[in-house]
């Protein structure tokens, strides 16, 4: 179960967000702005902007499923700053993300995580992806949804929950 | 592991979300506004205020542990205006969820899970834990925090997060 909470799930959000940038898009062209201005906005000045917001849900999609399955996951830089840019910096994490299946995470679950900045402490797998990868990345959608939601775009909860699996 | 994905965490991002709600009442005692300002705040004027969010997020909480573990969930009527009232919803969804144990979960899995306005199609208990119980409450939880962020409460994604319970 530890890898359809993560992999998939997390695919599906990234494509959710591609989405929402694009009708963030859409207002700018019917509006006639720059969609940077869209991209550079934030809720309080000190609080990440949509890029960052963006380019962190990525990064914690993709570092959760490397270290998890054990591969590599591809470098990004931060760069980006213009819409293209960042739809395909989702396209590669989402790429990425799809090159991972269910028997890669077969140790997951005990698997020791850590990072640089816990100086040495870890959680094992299933602890790291509910109490840090999981809220992290609904997070940063959130507030990516956020600032658009902010500055005027028509968006709402579908958007962000995107198609759920009924059954009859 | 789906009981470790709702109730215990659950129970501790309702209790972060209660934090940052004392922490929004003491920006107002500081800058000598009513509390209130802060709960009728929303990021976009068609968008739930604070105190929909809350009581959403503890909704999606309380549904969710009712629906996987059968048991009934309490009733509340949405009528919270106060701070005190609000912090009460919370501290009443704690309670409930304290009360469902793993055990409790024992058939959550397979479950076939539906509400009035899904007319008549369902989800399996999992399939109701990732696509929708999970991005709710921490979509709901984020909006919360985002609306106090933009209004001035200084808070940080540990706030958000909480404790992760690190070993070495």
């Amino acid at each position: 179960m530890l890898f359809d909470m993560t992999v998939p799930q997390f695919i599906k959000m990234l494509h959710n967000l591609d989405l929402i940038l694009d009708k963030g898009a859409q207002l700018a062209t019917e509006k006639k702005f720059e969609v940077e201005v869209l991209l550079n906005s934030r809720l309080t000045p000190n609080q990440f902007n949509l890029i960052k917001q963006v380019q962190i849900a990525c990064d914690t999609a993709k570092l959760c499923a490397a270290r998890l399955s054990g591969k590599e996951a591809p470098v990004h830089n931060d760069s980006e700053k213009t819409l293209p840019e960042l739809k395909n910096r989702i396209a590669e994490t989402i790429a990425f993300l799809k090159t991972v299946s269910a028997a890669d995470f077969k140790d997951a679950e005990t698997k020791h995580i850590s990072q640089p900045r816990w100086e040495g402490k870890y959680l094992t797998g299933v602890e790291y992806v509910i109490h840090h990868a999981v809220p992290n990345i609904y997070f940063h959608v959130t507030t990516a949804y956020s600032i658009l939601r902010h500055n005027g775009v028509e968006i709402g909860k579908k958007d962000y929950l995107g198609e759920l699996p009924f059954k009859k």
